[in-house]
């Protein structure tokens, strides 16, 4: 006999774009937004009865109308939105609400910001999520992604551990290069106000890049780990932090069969393979 | 104070080409290794000692050494002996190993399979998986992934919950199109022959295929359960399997502004946004 | 003063499903269509005169209406039947449609070809593209992409061009990787019957397929040359053809380090940098 | 018989990563290079006779060994030097030199740009090409690719042309968004001072961004012929300029199902199907 062990359903890359207007200004929310529901669908799987599902057309439905008939200021925000609007179902036990955020910046026009025209840009993609139980557990976080930074010294990786198969030189000076991904969660008592959220989000950024600018790395580990430390000591408002850096490899091009040198001068850059470190850190 | 929660890091994107030779015929086996390691790691992160950190680059080497050093004809196979192989330094406490295979069939020449020359092919992308924990528990996966079906007819969607944001007609035909992802259990008693392991790839996407076609669908949800079903009836080495298949729609396009009727001949097939339906099975 | 020196627009990725019933037996056709138009269109740019743009909105309907409308079996046939609709427009003076056909093959049921359940299958992806221009010149071609092929022996590169940047060991046996783009003109005697089309796709791939398989291969330029000379031997109705074969690198692993040998068994396979060879062969 | 119609052949993706220092200070390039070269190579595809072959190896090494033996500061100049290095060989009849620059800013720590940290970011992507014919013809070329923008009113298109296939309402009020691809040729006497390459970058970055936001849009063509018209009248060292620009349509939300009005307010954004405008101007 089969049982159906779990499941879950919703709808993927809803693309909302919201223009909002203060006089000549005008200002945009770009999301691609991503709804999951669990709850009591068994018959739906086994047995092909319909009652209890929501069409996921429904919920792109919903994403406009709620999109129109709220005001929001942050992802976290209408992520909240949402993923409480389908709890009201009967059969719906949990929701979980995913956004990015398309980053737009004006346009500068005679060294003027511009009311209505935009160029893409800002540090990274931001992210959002919330996640609810029908209990009433609650949780939400933020996020960049894409974050790209690479710094050209202060970088090393030696006394690692050494088997046969080891051929890696130790060194000293190497480039760091990594893409980074962080999502944060909110604690309980941090209140939902939008805008903190972008203050968190600016605040997160800049120590996530001040840090990896600073910090003279034994490791991408060791790094990532100063990193998170960083976010948390700057973010009162985030309980945990998790981080993912893959190690996008600078390597130092050997020259000398043209008889030249190359004091750390001319690299090139490899997409695969690539390490990937990951690690979480909370308040103690 | 910070707490490193979680930690782990590894090598992806490892690309392997293993080529067996027979006398005059060739075999080819193209792998992309992902290797994830868990353990006593903390002091790389906090304190930049090294000592007990593998360089993902000696990971990397391990991948083309083992495979020189062993036979293997199917990727769990070939992550077992990766997975294994890593739990014996001291700080790793578990080791996650991931393949997806490239496959390749033998180009047909005067009616007869080339000894040594291939072009791409195969139904989906074979995926394998072996996870194995210090103290002794070992669980192994193989699946499939860009599977990609579609069917004319015996596929509708009626009857669903509805609300003031349902705007979906109901329908008794359309087309219903997917990429099927699937991942199954090994049992643990199921042995660990490579012989069989092909046997059951095999096996599962053939279930998987002739279920989809012969399906009277009611949903996508049925359907995926449907075809799990079968997979567990199938393959009795598996002890469940989750699958995830997105709902690629295919919109009937409204040809009236253009005076004439679509009896369900032309359609326009969307990317965005798409329905995601994922389910688990397993035997009760 | 600035002067509009060229100027051409159109519709990209018009994403076509149509369906054919002959009793319980469908057929499935799935193209993604570009239009490209170019002629008088110089007010619509310079003066906002919009009295002779066809919006591409319209484009995109006539695409689903003249599928509708028409019977056809080759994408060239309905490329030809879309590139002939918009010369009918006084502005326009050429017309350029060019399709991708995605590649659907009934699923086995029973040992039997399904009426109408499909997988994603075939030989690389079949092309077509037809140009018209207003005073009458017609031209047609066939193609395919993403035709990847790979040989595990007879393929050598030496002999060649050495100055102080060459590095390259020469070889007598090395693996030859490479996905085929080709594009096969029709000679204007050729006919335009759609079955004939079909054939002359078969015959180019099986042509370029074998040839790759048998050929003695001392560069990727010789292989595509050979590959080139049979296509056009076997298809009398092609004029021409154009090749493009990036060399998709497997290189040999250095296992001396760890004490082993590597008698051409274990290679890597990198996606960048990679050579692209490209020519193009007529009949004298 | 068959004849070699044409032929090229050349070295992709070479990827290049240049450190100059300066004191602490650190300047970063990243280039992505293509070269391809034309010539007497007839006999390397009829003959298997690689003499006049350069291997596409040597160029890949040339790229590091010249990015170490000169000085440069923009990618044209780089273009340059490799298009005239490979012209010294014999066969070589012409070379045409693509390069790709990583946009990278500096970190700012403490209100100040770092000596060695930097984010990705920047206006676009920077591209430069030259093509050397060996007869001593040389032409030059910047560009500009993936530069998103997006203005939210002061765009319409109506008046448009009308046939039995048109659907599309006209408008007076859309949102009108683009990635904007652009390449301008160097006027012969434009010198080629690198210093002047950035200006005439950041110039037309500007004219391009500016005429965007300022323009009020009858059609995508309408703004692209003023967005070319401006970049001429703004960079004197350019002759011409070629534009491609993509129509991202951002679609009205029919809320009216819900009971809800839609002032241009919420927008769905569409990949595709997508119009594609282009145009080249020069001066006249």
């Amino acid at each position: 006999m089969t049982r159906l062990a779990d499941s879950s359903y919703g709808k993927c890359n809803v693309r909302l774009t919201k223009v909002s207007r203060s006089g000549e200004r005008h200002s945009l929310q770009e999301y691609t937004v991503q709804i999951v529901l669990g709850g009591a669908f068994d018959r739906v799987y086994t047995d092909g009865d319909n009652s209890s599902c929501i069409p996921t057309d429904t919920m792109k439905n919903t994403v406009y109308a709620l999109a129109k008939a709220n005001e929001f200021d942050s992802p976290e925000a209408f992520a909240g939105i949402l993923a409480g609007h389908f709890l009201q179902f009967d059969p719906v036990r949990w929701t979980d609400v995913s956004i990015e955020q398309q980053g737009w910046t004006r346009i500068v026009v005679d060294g003027a910001p511009h009311p209505h025209a935009f160029t893409r840009g800002g540090v990274g993609t931001r992210t959002a999520r919330v996640r609810r139980e029908r209990e009433g557990a609650s949780t939400a976080w933020g996020g960049v992604k894409e974050l790209e930074v690479l710094k050209t010294t202060r970088s090393g990786f030696a006394g690692f551990f050494r088997d046969r198969f080891t051929t890696l030189p130790e060194t000293a000076d190497r480039i760091l290069a990594t893409t980074v991904e962080a999502t944060w969660e909110y604690a309980a008592a941090a209140g939902g106000a939008a805008a903190s959220r972008a203050a968190v989000f600016d605040a997160a950024c800049r120590s996530l890049l001040e840090t990896f600018a600073r910090h003279d790395s034994a490791s991408v580990q060791q790094t990532l780990y100063a990193m998170g430390e960083a976010l948390l000591s700057h973010c009162p408002e985030v309980c945990s932090v998790a981080l993912s850096m893959p190690n996008q490899h600078r390597l130092l091009v050997n020259l000398a069969p043209f008889g030249m040198e190359n004091p750390n001068e001319i690299f090139v850059a490899t997409r695969e393979p690539y390490g990937l470190i990951t690690g979480a850190m909370s308040r103690e």
